[in-house]
């Protein structure tokens, strides 16, 4: 058998997260506080966060451990494979080698339960009952609803009105874990009653569904918030799978030219980059890229400038120094529901400022092209986030068709589009434009 | 870290299928011409089947050989893993050990695809450029329609019509492989208009997408027909499953007391199931018991009666002895359109009446509170088919809590629920009948 598929032993799932903070070139600039804007200590995030989650976020420690329970959960789809997508390259006819990262295997279907179970733990060993939280396409949404599930805990979603309306099945799957989902904005918070006052039509957004779910966090003795990406926090527990592709590859013997992630808020392109990066900001792998792809629709890394903004829309949340459209910026409705957001994680602005990272957009008819192609050759429908992520693999094995260089090209299939089929509808049909 | 998990190296895919041919108490009754009656020959079979699979229909060779094209296309997803039910144990109260085996791990999220890659293997082998086949609730269909475009076939779907209606997610699926689809009884073949002419609302049956499948393979020198279950080469190819999980159970140190599977066709289950039985038939495990579980709406196995009928409703395939609800019935449109079949396999059929398995009805509303159940113990959303053999797991789990036995129950999870969303609302919102 050929080395198309590349598995490491259950022994092998990390214990310690990386973290990329003490290796940083200069320091993180600070988050400030919404009202003084001044810089916000642990004592500011405790209405919101558990004290655990509160000292990842600021640690500078290089690694952090991973609870023994979450290890444990872990076992139901980790290791996640890497395969070698040898259909693709004779397809492409490129000198290039393409590997994935697998996360699309976890039940949920997506990376995102990586963090969703450490958050739901922490919480519990806090006393916690319930967390609240926002969904974009619905995939961080099943995740926490499923790891409070499967941790004891209750959980609330608000999920972006587009995507509560265009995916069903997202808010089903939520229900099945018993989750509790309302379309956002909601008239159960403050600040959905106020963007409903002017908007009754709001397609909604990331933005304003975190406010809604902070404000319900904020508001409730009994309740946390919890975020699906962004914050250092929840990077650091989507290290998981930089870390175990890293042993995958050298299992099969290469190291990547190019490290390739979807980009919406960075968690999943900084999971699989950051271990990897670490060689670079260490100065052992100076040529390494790392391309954070994103849709043109919502071009945060860029075309936003790099500035203080909040990470939701009514104001609510710490500013953080990021890329950013601005937190009024409402993305039009197109299919990458998860890859709506103004802003980006500062870890990953910070990377990009300093030149260690690049960044590109694609429009979302060509991503949904290569999302195709890559389905008939590799077997799997990657989500219309994750296709990003291909179209740009693809993209780069294609430019080293034309330089003639075998590059070792690494990406992350951070989801499969089982729950977008009505995306892929609107390609196959022709009735998709470009999302710009 | 607990044995919830039971993995094998990808060296222990097997090499071979195992037939249960050779090891039957009597021989298999005949299959029977539809127009002589009288016992067909492998010439009768040429026009919709390839030489290489009517060998396997017919073979007492105890083992055939997997291709190693098909092995190296197993590893995107095989050896799948045994798990080991804990949490849903503890949710239980039981002294019962419940395992499953994990088919739903495949990209197209079923069992499917272990049958469908060699199929269109073996046709590609002796140039055929195209498959017709039917589909109920699409995981057959998606799965040929992933295996044609892997080998390089054109593939060509008859979806029954209340599935091609309700989960029209496996329709674009199917699609999105490039594969061609219309909802059956169709226009496009004589079986199909027969059927318009006398019903114009026809919500269609397996039967009937058969007939249409077989007349269009039968018309065409570039087509054959594919069938995704019944017939004994799919039962031989899904042994695969069984012979893993045999060596997996032995890794957990345990024998299974109880094996269970959904029952549509019989494909599942006898995949799971007769490698075990092997053991039974051979007088080493005699108190081994295998259950066959299928919806009350559509009880074969247990209120049909055994006897030659045809596969389809047209009458244009040969007549099997099997269980039987008449080739002309219509099940009620229940959501697990991957069990409303009339018939079941020859091979399930013959070991039901030689007393050597058992099999069980269940209405859709208990197996429902069943599948949420797993759901929230387990993460993974079963589909609706495999709920069956949860529910019938679970109820065996708590037989054992009565009786106060340490049962070991292994049963096959033969398809996640990700395209079946539509089916848990219903049940969430308290709007499913009990199907019978």
């Amino acid at each position: 058998m050929t080395d198309t598929k590349i598995t490491l032993p259950e022994a092998e799932i990390p214990t310690h997260f990386y973290n990329i903070a003490p290796d940083l070139p200069t320091p993180l600039p600070p988050p400030l506080h919404p009202g003084t804007r001044q810089p916000i200590g642990p004592a500011d995030l405790a209405p919101i966060f558990p004290m655990a989650l509160i000292r990842q976020e600021v640690s500078v420690e290089p690694a952090v451990e991973i609870p023994d329970e979450v290890r444990e959960i872990y076992r139901l789809y980790r290791p996640s494979p890497v395969f070698r997508a040898r259909a693709l390259e004779a397809a492409l006819d490129t000198p290039a080698h393409i590997y994935y990262k697998s996360e699309h295997v976890s039940p949920v279907g997506s990376h995102k339960l990586n963090t969703a179970l450490v958050q739901a733990w922490a919480n519990k060993q806090e006393g916690v009952k319930r967390l609240a939280t926002e969904t974009g396409a619905g995939q961080w949404g099943s995740a926490l609803a499923c790891a409070c599930r499967l941790m004891g805990l209750e959980c609330m979603v608000y999920m972006v009105r587009v995507s509560y309306d265009t995916k069903p099945y997202r808010r089903i799957m939520i229900q099945s874990y018993g989750g509790q989902i309302v379309p956002s904005p909601s008239p159960l918070t403050q600040a959905g009653r106020a963007i409903l006052a002017e908007h009754p039509d709001s397609p909604g957004s990331l933005g304003i569904a975190i406010s809604e779910a902070v404000e319900d966090a904020a508001g409730r003795d009994d309740t946390k918030y919890s975020l699906g990406s962004v914050l250092n926090h929840v990077i650091l527990h989507q290290t998981i799978i930089g870390q175990e592709a890293k042993k995958q590859m050298e299992l099969a013997g290469e190291y990547p030219d190019i490290l390739i992630g979807c980009h919406g808020g960075g968690s999943n392109f900084a999971g699989l980059t950051f271990p990897f990066l670490e060689d670079k900001l260490k100065g052992r792998r100076p040529a390494l890229r790392a391309i954070a792809v994103e849709p043109a629709s919502c071009p945060t890394l860029t075309k936003g400038p790099r500035e203080y903004d909040f990470g939701d829309t009514a104001g609510l949340t710490p500013l953080l120094m990021m890329h950013t459209l601005g937190h009024n910026f409402v993305p039009p409705p197109v299919h990458s529901g998860g890859l709506r957001y103004h802003g980006s994680a500062p870890l990953v602005s910070h990377l990009l400022a300093a030149g260690m990272i690049e960044a590109e957009a694609y429009d979302q008819r060509s991503v949904f092209e290569s999302a195709v192609q890559f389905a008939r050759c590799e077997g799997t429908i990657p989500a219309p986030e994750s296709a990003h992520a291909v179209h740009a693999a693809m993209r780069q094995a294609l430019l080293a068709r034309e330089s003639g260089e075998a590059k070792v090209i690494l990406f992350n299939l951070s989801g499969h589009g089982n729950f977008d089929m009505a995306a892929y509808d609107a390609f196959l049909s022709g009735q998709m434009d470009g999302g710009v």
